[in-house]
């Protein structure tokens, strides 16, 4: 029953079979090998984007900083969510990676930022003392479990587009976002305005990476260069390009996420039936956050549940009635048993 | 009828005198020279820190960035005000200086932290993925004008150093703050839990010095080494140090501070007549925040008068009953002449 | 015939093995999976280092820049060999990574930095304006293909420890070092005043890992935070530990650079009867280097042989007669068969 | 007999009396006040450039590292000589502004990097995993004392920019070479391939100011950007430029070069009168390196002699007959009275 997060389960077999079977003889590597070239086609197909420029890294962290670092200068600032993966849980990569660049948190409910927050905090930005505005983040699936939909994306990229400001989309779970609204991923990137998308491999069922794929080469210029002096540039790079090709062969990504996502809404469903449990958002991907009676929680740990208390300084300790936030989240190989198990632990 | 900044006026003569005296014939450099050995003495007999290590810089940015960076690293975050000086008005300088460390903005009336939202944003600190709690920074006088008592540090200081964090005071204006408390020096520093202190002198009647005042001396190690590489060492140190001593010689910079903070009692208090003012934060030092009736700025003007709308979004054009936040700031060479004028340009 | 590098063949099978037998279920990520924690063990036990601290990176240039920043400051300088990875093949990360610091590079036939060019080196610092000495960083097997036995290595850090600097070594092929010389792990590494070493798994059968191996945990006391905000903590950590775990296992890793050293070996015999080939390094473990006339390079590059031009200006393009200088690297899969085609193909 | 460098003597008085007039009232600051404007139209007039982007700093370590900054990325290195003050005197200045750039450094006689080691660095560079190449600096006058002819400047910037780099002049003692060759500015610069030039003010007769000025604005357009965040941006800027405004006034700036240079020749001409002195570089520019018996150093210190022992692991301790390098710098208010006596306690 581990539901601590999507990166705690295994990988997808159809990957990890291809990365043995990458595994024959020689090949050049540092992404010169001959997969590379077919997993660009791919995504270029994918995406609709004969142009783009597509890399691979082994982290989301390193995608997510090394992207932004190719949008923006050191003097000026991301706007982001306030709950935002680069703001809350990169340990200041983005910033290293810029060279000292900033990020600028908005609120918003629901792990979105609005589009007033953000066109207010993009007027107030003053003259040479003040960081500049440099570029909007927008993530998809959010870290809250809900999403933006096209419509809302570009909403928020044309306030930034506005201001001349590039678009950056974390798509870490960008494969349940888009099996939830069921558009086509050009719909929720570049045509709703998106310069740079981080796509997420590792959370849905590979062993460790992320395409970078930037819509227009041009923005992704320095990529190669940044890539290599921050340490992500594998010399076996036919590795990362085998699961890549066979993340995306047939759908395979967007079935994993699917399934992801049912068990989660399968779970929200669940945990209506139960005294006291109150969604904290709408679970509109694959994770759940629910405030439930700590008794129940310490219930359910104790018969083996795995999950984070989202509230750092809260514990399974103190008062059995209060209310505490707690994040479920479903990888592609949850089942619905064990959901129908979690939701009989804390029910 | 300039009221833009302290730093638009002259520098005090007997600081320019002694400028003109310390140019005489050969020395050390770089900080060698024998001013300096006296004004070091002389800020450690001020504070009553007989320890204390001192350098000098040549702008209040230079002062707390490097001052800052020697507090944490990298992987860190410094707590300040949302409207600090450091967040707002250096062009990611703390960043760039502590290579590529955090600030984390904290809400606060007028101008203060609370120490609530400091303790609960120290407390909301995650692990290895989040950046860690580095520093508090202070700014007293505030960016609003207004004051931290000896106390209300302390309240904060206790907070921080209770989760060990160092603290930082920015006191471009701490001439001020000292001058309208009349407590001592070390009352409002290191008594009350201040590490580090940037004790301005550029705004309050030098041509432009900063003193950076660590009170252990350990805590600023790496502050000559960071100095250099900053660009910061000047080689004819000793103007540097002549400014600084003639402005803390027989109590200048607080004589000066006195004479600023008692020309912007005057225009609050001159305000207080005029229809449709309203103080926007108690004045408190030097600096007085109004909201006034546009067409009463506009008129004011076009008379001459200099000062800066609060939100750069803000214009002189518009509704002319539309309230308008500006800011008044006097320095030590404001006489109330001219304080008159103002008023009654405005009224 | 890929002769070009150690990392353009394939894993061992065994590797291969070990990750797929660690993809089962749900674990702790982030190096907390039991895995990791067998790693440390088996690594403290060869090494003879029961305090060890023992870190997972993907790449050899993380593992590098990461480990050098934990032991100089920004403002201090790296003496390496002039012809060091770190310094020529890692597109500035050591300086990326250490915020700013230096390498200064030394000269030293063979790949091998000689002690007195590193106590000149050490001794010409000079003040605050100067970058400080900061550490020493040794490759071992070097970039030439040469060794530095335990004594040469202790000759070298002591030099450097008596002015106070922590010693690096850079072991992308300790491994090839090691089977060469038949040493202890130990001896070759703390024992002769190593503090540090990148224990290479990447270019001598592993798909994509590197441990850093701190042998004074204080050391290494920042390294968690570096890699984390250098995006290289993998979330799904299980498949560097399972990496890592099998290439140790059993001594495989030393069986491995045995088969490439006794490869390389063979091939600088049989060049020994080639005419016009002129040995440029001893072949001390996996690579040749040897000058060969045009023609010869060229027929084999016809003939399949794959292998770089040592210097970048050089071209098969020429003169016939003219010896060019090659590089010709044996990986652990390389058989006699292929080096005698290898022979032949030049020959 | 202060010799130890030219930035240990007093201002000069014309310069210290427009620091006095220039306080009058008050201005906008940040380099927005009246003198700054002229200050950029009498450089664009001097040099013959109409464009040119002028910025003032205090340091020049500050005007080089931000110059560089603006000229290079990251990835990249700066091609200089190995004693060049950005690689042997700014404590990584260069490396810090250019957020981990390197420099790389080349070898010459007498303090001039030779055009063919220049060629050579450029084409030794490799693929991505080597640092680009990225700028040329060139130091005129040298650290040696000597010069760059027109011709010389342009057959280095022709090597460079048939690369495509753009080109620095570390001008600290611009005016010194200017006055030794008799050419114009346009001459020594941007018609000899110059792309920056960092002209200073500091070690020629002012406090402490120094001009940067880009022939192409759009080669500074970060400039102002990187002085803020670097915190070189001065409130009370008027300073720095009623500093360098009168320092060019009337040809001030060549006279007090000139002066300098006499001075420097008169000693060098002095001491082929002496028993065992050796120049060791021609004296061209305000510096004389000469070898000289340690008893006559030894004899000139106890005598009262300043002046800076070249190797930093020299002394004046030791035996009597030894030649020692010994650095002798005379700045604008030497006169001869103080070289006759610095050459009798020599003799």
């Amino acid at each position: 029953m581990w539901f601590t997060s999507d990166n705690a389960g295994p990988a997808h077999p159809a990957v990890l079979e291809a990365v043995a079977r990458a595994n024959e003889g020689f090949t050049p590597g540092y992404g010169g090998e001959a997969a590379m070239a077919r997993v660009t086609a791919r995504i270029r197909e994918i995406f609709e984007a004969p142009e783009a420029m597509v890399h691979l890294v082994g982290t989301g962290t390193a995608a997510n900083a090394l992207a932004l670092a190719c949008l923006v200068r050191p003097w000026e600032t991301v706007f982001c969510h306030h709950e935002a993966h680069v703001e809350v849980d990169e340990c200041a990569a983005p910033e290293f990676f810029a060279d000292g660049a900033k990020l600028t948190t908005l609120p918003g409910a629901h792990g979105r930022i609005e589009p007033a927050a953000l066109s207010d905090a993009i007027s107030a930005r003053r003259g040479v003392e003040n960081v500049a505005a440099g570029a909007l983040s927008l993530t998809n699936a959010t870290e809250a479990g809900t999403l933006y939909t096209p419509g809302a994306v570009r909403e928020l990229t044309g306030v930034a587009r506005a201001a001349g400001l590039p678009c950056h989309m974390d798509g870490a779970r960008f494969a349940n976002a888009l099996a939830a609204l069921g558009c086509s991923p050009a719909d929720l990137t570049w045509r709703a305005g998106i310069d740079v998308l981080c796509l997420g491999g590792t959370k849905n069922g590979c062993l460790g990476v992320e395409a970078v794929v930037f819509f227009d080469p041009a923005r992704g210029a320095e990529f190669e260069r940044r890539r290599k002096r921050g340490g992500h540039l594998f010399s076996k790079h036919r590795f990362l390009a085998a699961q890549m090709e066979a993340y995306l062969e047939g759908g395979l990504w967007l079935d994993l996420a699917a399934r992801a996502n049912a068990a989660a809404r399968l779970l929200a469903e669940g945990l209506a039936g139960i005294a006291g449990a109150r969604l904290l958002h709408p679970c509109e991907a694959n994770a759940v956050f629910v405030a439930l009676p700590r008794a129940r929680l310490r219930a359910a740990e104790a018969k083996g549940a795995r999950f984070y208390l989202w509230d750092p300084r809260d514990t399974l300790d103190g008062p059995d009635e209060d209310p505490v936030a707690a994040r479920f989240v479903c990888d592609w190989s949850k089942t619905g048993a064990e959901v129908a198990a979690l939701l009989a632990a804390l029910g």
